[in-house]
């Protein structure tokens, strides 16, 4: 063990586009563990878009970050100190910590890392928030039918990848849209998509859509926003549902951006549009581990990390997600196993 | 009986907003019923903002209107000659028929016209289509519940001023947007209505809003589109519902019109917004007649008609929809009672 601790701290709020002025690292003492609390040796810290909207000053679903305070996030680690009789020292744990070599979680608020299952860096995407967004935004929100057609902007991340996958298993047709020739192949070579389309490569994106979905559009998953949504909405079947995930095109937009309108649009087909936020069903979430853990340990669901070495360069896997640089989900490797 | 009719036809699709060249007033034989079918005096006709869209060559939820055939729309009146067993020659009916003196309709699909529980004309609105909208459109897809804060645009439209008035009988404080000071006065001092805002006279919506709906917005049922609808998605509440009923700012929009994006502002909220179109009630709108013509019978339901006096008056009373002529519903009398 260390004997002292490094951890980014937000250092300034940005506008627009983010840069690592908003990032500072420091180094200080180890913390120490209060009763009900554990001190966790980091192995592995999630860099998530939502964090752009903890960036802002403003109300929102996730509590602001606190200028001069930690960044914080979801963790995997290593318990090296416990205050808890819920779990002892080695015990391998993900719950929200901070970006730092060591970090101390709330033992209730912790849940356990089973490696038999997969790699622990699993439970920061399709084992964590990331995988249960997926599960209950598009089974609750997107309500697919076998043979429904469902489109996922931002396939191949965290979230989208495994939405896709979901929707296969629900016996649905599935395109997605994703900005690498890498990430369309692995999208339809890995993980079964019927269809994928470089959005960096098609200039008409409802044309690419005419052909990957004939039969129009049942169930929308947006992670995206943008113009590749704007496609998407002229080809909403009767009934449609769309499931607002996140709008990552957006997140750094200054002032409120336009675009085509949708409202029109939604009136002949009778679509339904939904904004999603996971924690709105915790009291499920046992659920959906069950399920995905399941399906990741038959190998039915396919995932991928992709993971940036060394807690120094946090800001810079999460400030990479905005130039769409993870397959699947982006996570930051902070200590090996001891 | 006249020897010959009069009929609007359809003569020409407009672009943008249409005028005068797009009705021709045609004069003919009366026409003669088949089995199954009634002569029918027209007394009211509807004209209706949702005939915008029969103008365009497009196919939507009502059929296109064909250039050379009357138009159609709702009628209420008497049976002058019977081919059916189920009414007799001075039965008062409503159903869908042509702009005309004389229509024919099919028996199978027109309603009796009560004349003990309103005037005529009001089953071209309360209790026909206009009030079952209003009623399915707010009680299915805005789900009101008591307390909450229901915002109406186009308020003392044909629709708007049912959905407030019923928004009232479920407990609801309610808000109204319209276009003029007298429309206002009879939101707030016949229907109701907790606060109404005239649109015309206001710079700021957001900041009427913040005074009008204090406690942001629970369910907004959007007949009209454009910045009303801007301003009132900045105050959506957790769980907020959106029913999309209209869009008549837009309905002669040339292209597709632009605003703010409105789906990163669905996320925080977990906002709902859903097109609505009366049509998919059908097989409940004997709940719906019920319902409103009991609370039209004990005068908890307040209706207006707007009529305009002659057949040959009928296009202008469809091109005056778009400039808010109308109080509560727009009605073309063409015949007195015999």
């Amino acid at each position: 063990m260390r004997n002292s601790n490094r951890e980014w701290v937000f250092a300034e709020r940005p506008d627009g586009e983010p840069d690592m002025d908003s990032f500072e690292l420091r180094e200080g003492d180890v913390p120490s563990p209060k009763h009900g609390e554990l001190l966790v040796r980091v192995r592995y810290l999630s860099v998530d878009p939502y964090m752009r909207g903890r960036m802002r000053d403003a109300e929102s679903y996730a509590e602001p970050w606190t200028v001069g305070e930690p960044m914080e996030g979801a963790v995997v680690g290593e318990v090296v100190e416990s205050e808890s009789d819920a779990f002892d020292a080695g015990d391998l744990v993900t719950g929200n910590g901070t970006w730092a070599d060591y970090t101390v979680l709330d033992a209730g608020e912790v849940a356990p890392v089973d490696p038999s299952i997969a790699d622990p860096e699993a439970y920061l995407g399709v084992l964590g928030m990331p995988g249960r967004t997926a599960y209950f935004g598009l089974l609750d929100v997107g309500e697919p039918k076998p043979g429904d057609t469902v489109v996922v902007s931002g396939a191949a991340g965290a979230v989208g990848s495994v939405v896709g996958q979901i929707a296969k298993l629900n016996g649905c047709r599935v395109v997605g849209f994703a900005g690498t020739d890498e990430k369309v192949a692995w999208l339809t070579d890995d993980l079964g998509f019927d269809a994928a389309i470089n959005y960096k490569d098609v200039d008409d994106y409802r044309s690419a859509l005419d052909d990957a979905a004939p039969s129009g559009v049942d169930v929308y998953f947006d992670n995206v926003g943008g113009p590749i949504t704007d496609a998407v909405f002229t080809k909403l079947n009767l009934d449609a549902r769309v499931a607002v995930c996140g709008q990552i095109a957006h997140y750094n937009d200054e002032g409120v951006p336009t675009g085509p309108r949708k409202l029109p649009q939604l009136i002949a087909p009778r679509a339904k549009v939904q904004g999603l936020l996971v924690g709105d069903y915790a009291t499920r979430f046992g659920e959906a581990s069950e399920q995905l853990g399941e399906w990741v340990a038959t190998g039915e669901l396919v995932h991928r990390e992709t993971v940036v070495d060394g807690l120094e360069d946090a800001p810079d896997a999460f400030l990479g997600l905005f130039s769409g640089n993870n397959i699947g989900k982006q996570v930051v490797a902070v200590a090996d196993a001891e």
